[in-house]
């Protein structure tokens, strides 16, 4: 995939349609996904203000600081023939934008915007207030093109080669650190130029979903939850969870972890277009508490996938949005027994006209080591 | 040093009693610097709130999702002995932490906290004005204690021991990407939990401040600008740049290094207690401005240092702050000429009772290789 698949120079117009439908004057666009997606700039989020300015009606143009200027014409937004309006390190550049952009009533801001900007582009539009960009983008966002699927489906089997290697580094005595270093090490061999997480969580740290490392050293019998997920260069994200044991798991444990495969699964077939978002968390969720897990299972469903791990649409109580070929995210349902252990199966699938494909395909059984 | 020593629990009353000075009735600290210069927690930026709340006169207390509350309470923020209130995933946190905080005229936000949750805020405290928690904190985090001190000289010393190797890593004929590569190994082998940046910039990418790499053949007899850095697990950065050539550089640029060299010493030299931030700016620009290429140094001369690469203070033109000891800056000023190449020189300095001490200790002559 070229940036030209990914990121097309026609997104640009698009995302000024979509902006003057929803009653917005204009989007703000600083460092973050949202430039990136709409310009294919992977700009560093800094201080000095970089940001692409969408007006729903005239032309967009991009501030940049003044060194940042022969990086930014040598990025992909240089496709997007726009103007790059370079500031001096004296200069206030949000009072530069807001001259250009004239009289706004509504503007949208790019949803990772540092305050820092953000209070500075209310200062510098008084008049104006301030919405997420999201409203205008995650309509776009959401629906994967078939260009973005396939790099969803390289970053899949990118991870996935790096849960095959998982049994060669877990090992009872070592520490889950030692083994994240081998993991983190593997995720860039396997292509992704940035490491987003690796949690490795033995024995009772499986019981803390967001736990990454620590200390501890694995102990034989424990099961250990493996959650691991890097940026691709082209931007796209992988995500996928798998959990072993060294050696045969508690009796108890290996009961639920059961459970939870039936409850992954059934979700991940209850897939298609027109369900909604909440009824596949639901699915899960009945499978899990009808065993007596319901109160373990302490987290949504899953969140959306793309040029960020998390992002809509969220697969959650409440998400009544209806199913779209082209929506991706995870669906990774938890139990976790406090001070004990826990377990968690995450698969990203995508939905397409038949049904849901998943992109991870190591196998959902627990691994045995 | 042990957390204690960098993150002292002593912090949240000064910041408590500092809020409060500023006329503010609370601090809102979502995951980034500000959150964990205060409590130590060094919580991953994600799209479910965490924040820190720290009204200037009622107890502080920290809003969680309920699936990263073991996470939370086993970081360092449980040491202040505050209270965790976690969230579920269908509750609307803000709203939550608006009805505990109670009637607020003015809160300060964490210069970082991402549009999403600043509008949120705004959403569920319309009555209260939003500023920075910069105004608040920078005055703190402006001035390192010798801990911090330290951990900036022990990351000085990890980037320095990069610095050494690249004259292995550099050749004709290799891009710069692929000796980006081994830099970026070489920072985490130097003690880097991250990395923060790897500019290879050679010839005329030499002259782009702010390039990072390309897959630009390194030719002989050019000059190439390596700026790198990278995190500590503590939290503190590394920053530094040299300028090295592949063998005899071309005459004009040998005559325009030797000036930077003279302005970076010289702006090193005048740092001491009381000294304005811009006149460090204006004696290395002077020195550049004298021998004739003012217009070719495009940048201010530095950037504050700590637990993020940029902060207060500033080494630019308007900055009329005066030095004290515990300032810890940059002081990198480059000449860059468009089209043909470019050269910087890069250290962390610390202002002392005696004057500046440079942080970074390789050679600052030009590195012929």
């Amino acid at each position: 995939m070229t940036d030209s698949d990914l990121y097309p120079v026609s997104r640009l117009a698009a995302v000024q349609e979509a902006t003057a439908k929803a009653g917005l004057d204009a989007l703000l666009l600083t460092p973050g996904p949202d430039l990136r997606y709409v310009s294919g700039y992977d700009a560093k989020p800094l201080e000095r203000l970089t940001c692409l300015v969408v007006p729903a009606a005239a032309e967009p143009y991009m501030m940049v600081p003044r060194l940042e200027l022969p990086a930014a014409q040598a990025s992909p937004a240089a496709r997007l023939g726009l103007d790059f309006v370079a500031w001096d390190e004296t200069e206030d550049p949000y009072r530069i934008a807001a001259r250009r952009l004239g009289e706004v009533a509504r503007v949208g801001l790019a949803d990772r915007m540092w305050a820092m900007s953000s209070l500075r582009f209310r200062d510098a539009l008084p008049g104006a207030e301030q919405v997420l960009a999201g409203n205008v983008l995650r309509e776009l966002r959401m629906r994967k093109s078939p260009g973005e699927v396939a790099a969803l489906r390289e970053a899949g089997e990118a991870i996935d080669s790096v849960h095959r290697q998982v049994p060669q580094f877990l090992r009872a005595g070592r520490t889950e650190r030692a083994v994240a270093r081998d993991i983190a090490e593997a995720i860039l061999a396997a292509g992704h130029d940035t490491i987003d997480f690796v949690i490795v969580a033995s024995g009772p740290n499986g019981a803390s979903p967001h736990h990454e490392v620590s200390d501890r050293v694995i102990q034989q019998g424990e099961p250990v939850v493996v959650d691991i997920g890097g940026q691709l260069h082209n931007g796209y994200c992988s995500d996928s969870t798998r959990t072993y044991s060294l050696g045969e798991p508690p009796a108890d444990f290996a009961a639920y972890y059961e459970v939870l495969r039936r409850a992954q699964a059934a979700a991940c077939d209850a897939v298609r277009p027109g369900v909604t978002c909440e009824s596949i968390d639901a699915t899960a969720r009945e499978i899990i508490a009808e065993a007596g897990y319901g109160e373990h299972f302490i987290h949504r469903t899953g969140h959306g996938i793309g040029i960020e791990t998390h992002e809509e649409p969220y697969i959650v109580a409440g998400n009544g949005e209806p199913m779209e070929a082209g929506f991706a995210f995870s669906v990774e349902p938890g139990i976790y027994l406090a001070g004990r252990h826990g377990a968690r199966i995450e698969d990203i699938v995508v939905c397409t006209e038949t049904g849901g494909e998943r992109l991870n395909t190591t196998t959902r059984e627990l691994v045995i080591i």
